[in-house]
């Protein structure tokens, strides 16, 4: 983070400057070669990117709400968003569960009133138009109608998951855009972020010469970049 | 329909104030969990939101044309949609089939002359672009390309069919938008719209705070909704 | 072709006047049904459409760079895209793998710059923004971030291949709209071009007696099209 | 089970005389049409069959062990197995995960030892071999070799919870045979069972006469059961 | 079928001396390479194997029965199978549904005393320990518990479909085996018999150099089979 | 491989004396988490072991037979099977194609007679009954009928694929049973195999106590074995 002010600063410039494939490569060329989740992990709205940190969050499909919760059936979920702070992404594990919407409107808002930056779940979100209009970058494996209520509960959180295939652990940086979500690995991301932008100017010169119509072969030969 | 003058505005009502979210959970508080369909069920384009009551058509994969309707391939077809009534939607089951587009522009555009509101499809459509430009809101499964000509047949309409994993009766309340489709059994829909109604006044009250900056916790604890 | 001065009026022709639904109907009636890929094969971006010739290409997944490709990991890929000559689509078949985004942004401006109109990926692409922003039309079953060094190797080209569950030979005419791909065996394009673009007019008869509210049985009765 | 003089002669009589074709018959002339299994859950040797009351156990994928289970990672498990009653049949619901085989001999072994008849997982087993020597009556949705340590942790029984697709309540009956597994609802014990036995007989009757060689509709005419 | 005193001896000498594996070489060889039906299409017991003349039958999934059958709810299945004539095999294709065990026991009693030598179903069936039993090859593509009265309901026989991704005429050659099912397309039924019977000889001299430790490439150079 | 005389008597003793369910309970305790292959990798035939170094080979789905193999269309995977040392498995990744069955009788002969142990396919084998009586134990993805001839292709062997989820390096031990199959990566088999081989004593003890009655968690207290 030493090249940033803050936090924020890092990730805003990350959204801005950085996109998902470029991190891969990076990622890639530093033999961490599974860090991209699946690709049924998909934005919810053209154009929602994420850069931040994860705080993940474990949550299991129920059939029955607990004695206990009935007088508060949200208690897993208002625990963690709660537990929220400045620039986290909430990665939620459901373990692609479709029996309901595990994600909203009203999460998203107390989501963001904390300083969270995202959502990225293994299951469904709901209240897409929202979410949409209030621009709040999320990703999800679907969308569905139904309420968590007696069907999801938060078990754990503040604790590793798996999320779209890769181990999530606390303080991961997680990025998302059109192309899909990585991780980056704490242990990592002071070599992975001024190594990405780096890479992105080469891209640019290989990309004029293709444009001006040089062969592949050659354009590759001259750049070693693909 | 007490409170409106027509079918029609309360289904335009509907459209216009209500989500499928909040419908949802209206189902859910009378007891009713299992009414939204199967995340596969998709709106085609961006925006789209029917409501409507549905007129259920049954149909399945076929392999040949049969002689008797050599020439007359479509005539199950055409005999349900031109047995829509005003207001109604075509909730059409070929049990996730993809072997054809059974819906399509000139299905839709006769729908529409009948007073059909919309289409939801357990299969495939398929003039995605004219749907859209013509704004006739299509959910579907799927999307293909080919005609039903000789692939599909509809074999019953006017009967229950099982729609999104969901059983739709003849009447019954449809609503679709960006986060899926529920069904409202017709014996629940005097209670479930206005209830729906009001519950989107409190999730208001209850954004306001969270806006403001109060926790989830103190924000459910005061409104005791999510 | 007869009909068209160049190869490139006829594509663009198409591309303009004509859907890959109207296309499939008149294969269908040329006894050529089994022509329009799996539904899984979509456009990446919202209105995207291709006409052009096939240029097939085979890769597979692996595991491991194989020594002799440690200087130059693309060869296959980059021999591949320096083979499309002008109105060529590059139809790539990975056999539905997702290991990687196989196809990209660099891949699309070279090929691009070779007159290539279009990629179809039965596999992953990434780089999804800069396809739209660029107006690449592009279709795959998938995205994906990785990039395809030591995922997958280009392993033949300008062979036949199988993509989208459809036989493509080189030269074949392939079309995508949003309602998917279908291809046009290099025997019956001249027959199946201008009957589509017949067939097309027949349509926007019908369509205008159904806004008019004539009954879809009297319609089609008339005009014996659907 | 008034006709019987234990649930442990009740449940061998089914066993013995039984199968689920019949009892889902029998279910179904009561307008309980939703109470098989899906068909991926599979008897895990040829030959298994239960009959007994269900005692259900619900479980979440975990991806790390708790801290307070470090010392103790199988106490979900050990519990709900140490909860078993004679007559129980183990029925776990891990939503169909395949990250650990979440039944073994051992645990089989236990149940056994407490009075259990079986096990049915809508998750993966392991130990085939050795439940197949112990003769140990297990279903499950798949086989997968790892410990659930550290995958898997039990986080309620006593409820109820969905199994192979039908919710499944503590004391329902639960039979498995080579076709798939039936849930008997509580409440319909008492009628389910002495006209499971009644049907037998007849279809005994039409199969003889079939086997002399009557038309299927003479026979079914005549005995009015398929 | 020259070379045979009858049909019967005809499917009789296939099951004995044949296997799918040699058939599907032998249509390869004669250009008809699709002819094997999907791998989720097996046989219910070990040791099943058919050869007969298809009876195609066409079902589809219902979710009510009709007014019309209420008081002949099978109509469809009795007169399929008392369609059958000697040396049939009963395939029936339901779209791989698996609402309900669409064959069973009953069925295949009346479907071999009309002389039918087994079924293979694009969907599922029950009875899996009778049909053992009796010895009556089965194949399907999955085994489920409940009846298929108001389930599924026949909607043709004795016409073309699709089985296991193959189109199965009446009268075409079904074999199937443990390896799986293919279809001799009637055309090449007196080509496909003799060269597969003539191709088993060659293997033998094949598998017995291997067997003396000759290597697979001096084996096939000297054999040019495998 | 100290305490033993030779490979062979140690995979011979690991067949005896060990099941994939120990090994994996063994790698779990060294950190090897994901060893494991995917639940859908199964033996062929009831009592399929195979323990034995891994020889991996990867394949391809073609769509046609390249020209240069016209003349000698199995030149691969004669290479890949004549490549077998004393002990080695066929390790065989085709990316779980179903096009073809990849391995078969005549392959298994050769390989047996190399001194191959078994075959392990990421893909389908054929020739089930001729595998079973020749008892060369077999794991495959799927069952499927056709020829690999024109349908796959050896593209690379010696070289690490991944099989069932798992990478495999040449010389890995992999062993399989009726619960799935596991790797041992070379690096760890000193220390796998005799504490695998010290595991099983102590679970014999626990399952005694069991046996007697001792509940489980009495029983795990003591032993603090699962």
């Amino acid at each position: 983070m030493s090249d940033f002010n803050s936090e924020k600063e890092m990730f805003d410039t990350m959204q801005d400057k950085l996109n998902s494939a470029v991190i891969s490569d990076i990622l890639d060329s530093l033999g961490a070669r599974e860090q991209a989740m699946r690709p049924d992990m998909r934005p919810v709205y053209w154009g929602a990117t994420i850069a931040g940190r994860a705080y993940p969050v474990l949550a299991a499909d129920i059939f029955q709400l607990r004695e206990e919760l009935k007088n508060d059936p949200y208690r897993g979920e208002i625990e963690a968003v709660d537990s929220l702070k400045p620039n986290d992404v909430f990665v939620g594990c459901i373990n692609r569960s479709s029996r309901a919407g595990f994600w909203g409107e009203l999460l998203a808002t107390a989501a963001r009133a904390r300083g969270g930056r995202g959502a990225i779940i293994d299951g469904c979100t709901r209240d897409v138009a929202q979410l949409t209009k209030m621009n709040f970058p999320t990703f999800a494996t679907g969308i569905r109608v139904p309420d968590s209520k007696g069907r999801c509960m938060v078990i754990d959180h503040g604790c590793p998951v798996n999320c779209g295939g890769v181990l999530v652990n606390p303080g991961d940086i997680v990025f998302g855009d059109i192309d899909g979500v990585v991780v980056i690995p704490r242990e990592l991301e002071e070599k992975v972020i001024p190594l990405a932008l780096e890479k992105e100017g080469k891209e640019n010169l290989l990309r004029n010469e293709l444009l001006k119509g040089m062969t592949l072969r050659d354009a590759y030969n001259k750049h070693r970049v693909l």
